[in-house]
């Protein structure tokens, strides 16, 4: 081990030296890392926010982990867990001097119980890699953010990740049934039920997901799983304009049909898709498209559901409106939604990409509410996401993270956010406050939520040792 | 308004009277009971709990219940909420002098939103009121407590509750969206999105969920509603053996197959229902039944659903295997397992019955327990409940409340809490922990876990004004 970098304050270096003495007899040479690059690449998450930690920690088991967590905790130095650093609020980097504990290597998938439709994880597995193994028994791990293929579960459980899915299925919170997890005190303690009933006490279990590492170390979670849904289908259509596109898709809702995916892409991404690449199936004068996904019990049922919800369409002045059925057909018409993301590169390499969630039924008055907020701004944002549940990612591409347009742009997210609050709407659907998002908090929660919030934090984590300058404004 | 009863304590008494001087001021006298009958019926539950209230306030508005909460704060005199006062657990008993807050007449459905599949309600609105109004807009409130008919959706929130339908649909939890509710303080706040997704701060609107009134009084919450499944199917299997019904229970889940109800009844259960009516569809050789519904998009498909759960109960020597498609043959089918919880009257005037449950694969490893726990006991106990999602309903009937077997059986009673908690089950699936599992909270509970409760209470409510008494061993 590398003794770590010195410090501006003789009582820190001295608290940091007993630590890391301590840490020494209790974790392995190789669970440690202070080394220039570790400590950077470990501080550094999907929000491009960038800090420096002390040192790494990443144990190979959760008594590593466990000795790790209660060390910071007596010698009272911030401790950030991670998991993939996937995260697009900079929930993972460290803000102080302290100690980044890399949860990655807690991967084991410690059983999938088919007799009671559980799995038991480690918060290092990656989201899709469940999904994948429960599939070979012919069950489900509905959450899927767009991350699933390198995400974790303790991150998507930390951040009560949603994505494509949660229209029908709901967002990871709706999946957790129970946690092992570990305090700064060094307490391990188990919460929630592997029943899927439980209301012993309160449901802690369940104020842990979605608590962005601020109040516990998750060590082990159980998930609940459903059967397979045997059929799926997929709607693409394609319109001239952004409103009858949501007009459309608010009307599928109270219709009411339930689709398991429904993702909204305005002229915006539709543009940058086109640039990136050529897929035939994006018609060159769609302004805006709705991808709409239903499954069910029997091919017959979801092309029943489709019918329905291409009718819907049609009332739209769609432009087209095309089905799929078999994987690659489906997956092609994915490729136009799933393309957005890398697709908005193309104008930029920095982003400002927000998760604003409204009531479903108010998207369209979002949109148009956000028309008139960036009115005067040259470069119109690319909006799309999950608007079947509310979630619209508005996104604004730039230069670098110097871009003079930067400062501009936060005045509208700002504005975007009240309007979303307005709307009885949400400024983080699924991405969480983390750090880019803590000064916006008074926006959506009163004082009173806030207060309560604050002594939830201390009722766990007296000492403010667990990522600390998150979620709370400084 | 009468004035109070007198107290022991003259500085208790002085509370009592300044609160009783602000109260009048603040709420209509309609509002306010101190009659000695009030005082006596709103202190009391399904638990047959007796305490004696002060007073009863019986707010008509949201802001007659604020001042009352505001000034039992202001005055740190014991509050109690209460609903319909069905619950099983004398969690709306008061335990101290204090006041009852009786909220059935904040009853109004404020909002049903067919464009954003939600329902807005006062506490005091009946469950299957809600269900009823949303059906006729096509929608669906899925949970389903045995008491829906009559136990209110505040309660229903505060407790958790269950019902028949959490194998496929989950609990009370998993559609509440948003609360407004108010403090000891008599600060109101809201928490909670009208979007589904929703990740900004810790998630309060939930921690909330089977809180059973003791950190914040709810005036209103937002519900979650799913589209009417359009076809439902019944079967009712009989069975010569518990075990044989039990096994069958659960390779259905391990199929795996998603009825939207599975309830079990042992052989005491049955031969109470056989001496409390006839009901030619309860064969006199059945000494367990299980009885499976499904839904669907079809008759079809609840047909092939069905077909499926009886080809898993031919393979366990069923005695019969019944169906039915249309409301009144499901209703007669129905008709065995409604009359379990009357029916059991017969045995004696006052029960002991327990809401334990154990992941689904345990149900029969627990009942096989369960019988060498009661086997020197002479009267086994009813047992039945909704076992596909693991709960049972262990029930020991009495002469009255001084019945000399009560001592015998509450060891029993703990002992089969211990055996639940060892299959990773929990000693309250549905009910709560109220008054009368409070004695048992660290079968399940390790003390960290209930320090952080306890902690938790503080945050919300320092001075132990809200339902005082519950949840936390005296």
């Amino acid at each position: 081990m590398e003794q770590p970098a010195n410090h501006a304050s003789a009582e820190f270096a001295e608290r940091m030296r007993a630590f890391y003495d301590e840490l020494k007899a209790a974790v392995s040479p190789e669970s440690v890392s202070a080394t220039a690059a570790d400590r950077l690449v470990y501080s550094f998450d999907g929000s491009k926010q960038q800090g420096q930690a002390e040192v790494v920690v990443t144990p190979v088991s959760q008594d590593e982990a466990i000795s790790t967590v209660g060390l910071a905790g007596k010698h009272r130095i911030p401790l950030y867990p991670r998991g993939a650093g996937s995260g697009l609020t900079g929930g993972a980097v460290p803000t102080e001097r302290g100690i980044v504990l890399n949860l990655t290597r807690l991967n084991r998938i410690v059983e999938i119980d088919t007799g009671n439709l559980t799995a038991t994880v480690e918060p290092g597995v990656i989201c899709g890699d469940l999904d994948r193994k429960a599939a070979k028994h012919g069950l489900f791990y509905p959450p899927s953010p767009g991350s699933a293929d390198y995400s974790t579960l303790g991150g998507n459980i930390m951040e009560n990740a949603g994505g494509m899915r949660a229209y029908k299925y709901g967002v990871t919170r709706d999946y957790v049934l129970a946690q092992k997890c570990v305090l700064p005190t060094g307490e391990v303690f188990t919460t929630g039920s592997h029943a899927v009933k439980n209301v012993t006490g309160y449901d802690i279990a369940r104020l842990l997901v979605g608590s962005e590492g601020t109040l516990a170390v998750m060590l082990e979670a159980t998930l609940r799983l459903i059967p397979q849904p045997p059929a799926i289908g997929t709607v693409l259509a394609l319109f001239g304009a952004d409103e009858d596109a949501l007009a459309a898709a608010q009307d599928i809702v109270s219709q009411p049909l339930m689709p398991r995916a429904m993702e909204f892409m305005n002229d915006a991404a539709l543009a940058c898709v086109r640039n990136y690449r050529d897929l035939p199936q994006l018609k060159p004068e769609a302004n805006a498209a709705l991808l709409v996904e239903a499954d069910g019990p029997s091919l017959d049922d979801v092309r029943e559901q489709l019918a329905k919800m291409m009718d819907v369409c049609r009332a739209h002045s769609p432009l087209s409106v095309e089905t799929a059925f078999d994987e690659a057909e489906r997956a092609a018409l994915w490729d136009v939604r799933d393309s957005v993301s890398p697709a908005a590169y193309q104008l930029g390499d920095y982003k400002i990409s927000e998760d604003i969630s409204v009531p479903r039924s108010k998207c369209l008055e979002f949109v148009r509410g956000l028309k008139e907020i960036v009115k005067g701004y040259p470069d119109p944002p690319v909006v799309y996401g999950h608007n079947g549940d509310g979630t619209l990612h508005v996104t604004f591409m730039f230069d670098g993270q110097d871009d003079p347009r930067i400062p501009a742009v936060e005045k509208l997210v700002e504005e975007m956010f009240r309007l979303a609050v307005s709307l009885k709407g949400s400024l983080s659907a699924e991405h969480g406050i983390g750090l880019t998002k803590r000064k916006y908090l008074g926006i959506e929660l009163s004082p009173v939520e806030i207060r309560l919030m604050k002594a939830l934090k201390r009722a766990f984590d007296p000492d403010g040792v667990l990522n600390p300058g998150k979620i709370f404004p400084a």
